[in-house]
């Protein structure tokens, strides 16, 4: 019997990695799930997550899969831990099929208590050979692909109950400021915070706002990086629904001393 | 009834944006085609394009476009006037179809009278809910995905009437010289101008030329990078039958000063 | 009559070339195999290969074709002579198919005396205009579409005996040590020898070994990085059966004195 939330696989597998595009590692697990799922539809996540930097990869990651249809196996190996007793899991969230290793990348699951997950060891559901350096090709390749054709979460291994490796990023009110901090720095440059349009709202309500970021001060938040002049720093809440600063035009990230893990303080009534 | 220029979608959708591939941006594009058109097929143009170079992204897409099937559609975000009252427009062009913003991105499909062009201002075609700095994902995805579902361009948004936003890229006679520019640097760092086979053709007929590009003089258009020796300079009429000055085996762009918008000069008899 | 080598095509073409994701070219080879194989699966091996680099193209490709599913097409193109006499050809080598510019790119085909090869000699199966500089997408693209079609790689063109251009990289043994080298350089940093676990495994045997590259020396192969502390330098065979250095959660190659070339030295009984 499938659970509400254990869809079936909809013949889409996402891949996340740090292993860049250069090598070919990518390609191979792509080889060895389209040897065990010829059908299956894969996409690109991304494969710049810097490398063994296990918390970006989560924000991407959590940022992102639910755009893609329920029943979307998602693939995630930043592995630092390969080779060692680190567990292999897989798990079920919101209608959407996670694999990774047991290191923090799927916090967003854990703290889910619907989430279902199992430890992965079965080696019937893996390649033949099993390295001890590409766990993501051996292992996680062939099980997402066993996963995509059918084969049950629970029969790829054993139930196990996933619990979060770090403390939830989020917004926290002090001495009547919340407080926050840079949690990704995309592309752009834009400087995304871990404060939410929610916690932002609850907290300033209609009081006039001051958003304190390394030496600048910005007082509004606008709708979209357009409302201000190419070259000015602006304040907006971006397409996840938080605090986002960025430079219309330009790179905050370059332009201003800021970067993943600055403090980011709002106050009320300057 | 369907336009000769108006082919039936051939199911393929590709991608250009300025987004990069680190951030998760473009997946989450995919995820919104695949949630509603679940068998097209997804091809990345690039996603490099420098931040907000609308000129660039229209060079790549328009030198490119047409190696695919007709009926493909193109789906192409650069788009530093997201949010604002720049519309978004979908386009048929040689039995090809586009989706950009409407900022000068889709000048080739404008200067085509046969062109037929909608603006997108149907939101029971976009995603549910629309943030203020992400169409790409909200509007032109999901619009992207109904094309190719076979809903028709004209159901899509209201007729417009495409204008273009800068003037066409072209070498010039004056003063008997033909007067060009270079408007593209590859990956090899081959510097590509906008004097095509057919006016260097006509401007030199039989007579001898001299090609300057910043300090250099070159008097022969080669027929391939090996006909001069590695290490050297070579001009020749590249795969775009655009007039291109390379270097065998180097790197044109870091070897001379020269570089987007540097002038290209043709003379005769010298 | 198929040969036992020569499986049906599985529909998979997998792309490797020196062109880079910024400028369209690897998109308009995808083109031009999807107007002629609609319902092909193409697979980006790497498009990051340094330019004109063919010794690299070859070490990755031969790495990672096999963990595709027997009868993929591989289409390499690193072509510094794109526009010589320089031969394209295509082959059968251990149930795949590759097609390349015959400039040592398929060494590990031409050592394979089964392997099949032809001379990509009909212009029937090319595009109807083909260009000096771009010979991936005028002839490697639109070959590889009609021989995922079905038609025999016999027919592409007429038999060829393939010569390798380089020799075979592996160690050899003299004065009592088995020298090799670095043959590659991960994403990671990390430095691939051409030392096999085999030739490790019948040089040492059971003996102590000293392993010397660049100032540094390792007495230990380690199963996986996580087994030194982070930060420091590891041997290990990877997964390629290949001896590999690299610094465990560091980038090796930015840490030391090594790149493509660098000796590696294996002694015994220090």
């Amino acid at each position: 019997m499938a659970h509400l939330d254990a869809p079936p696989p909809a013949g889409i597998i996402t891949l996340l990695t740090d292993f860049g595009t250069a090598d070919g590692y990518v390609a191979a697990m792509k080889g060895v799930i389209l040897s065990l799922a010829r059908h299956v539809t894969l996409v690109d996540l991304t494969h710049e997550v810097p490398p063994q930097q296990v918390a970006i990869a989560t924000f991407i990651l959590s940022a992102h899969f639910y755009y893609f249809p329920a029943g979307t196996i998602h693939l995630a190996v930043v592995d630092p831990g390969v080779g060692t007793a680190r567990a292999a899991v897989a798990c079920c969230h919101r209608g959407h099929y996670f694999l990774a290793p047991d290191n923090g990348l799927l916090d967003f699951c854990s703290r889910d208590p619907a989430c279902k997950a199992v430890r992965l060891n079965k080696p019937e559901f893996w390649r033949g050979e099993i390295s001890n350096t590409f766990h993501g090709r051996d292992v996680f390749a062939p099980v997402a692909a066993h996963l995509a054709s059918g084969v049950a979460l629970e029969l790829l291994g054993e139930p196990v109950r996933l619990m979060p490796h770090q403390p939830q990023p989020a917004g926290k009110i002090a001495s009547g400021r919340l407080l926050g901090e840079v949690i990704y720095c995309d592309h752009f440059g834009n400087l995304i915070t871990n404060i939410s349009r929610a916690e932002l709202a609850a907290f300033a309500g209609t009081r006039a706002i001051g958003i304190h970021l390394a030496d600048k001060t910005l007082h509004t938040v606008h709708r979209s990086y357009a409302e201000v002049p190419a070259g000015h720093l602006v304040a907006l809440i971006n397409s996840f629904d938080l605090l986002e600063i960025g430079i219309n035009q330009g790179n905050a990230a370059q332009a201003i001393p800021a970067a993943r893990g600055t403090p980011v303080i709002i106050v009320t009534g300057d």
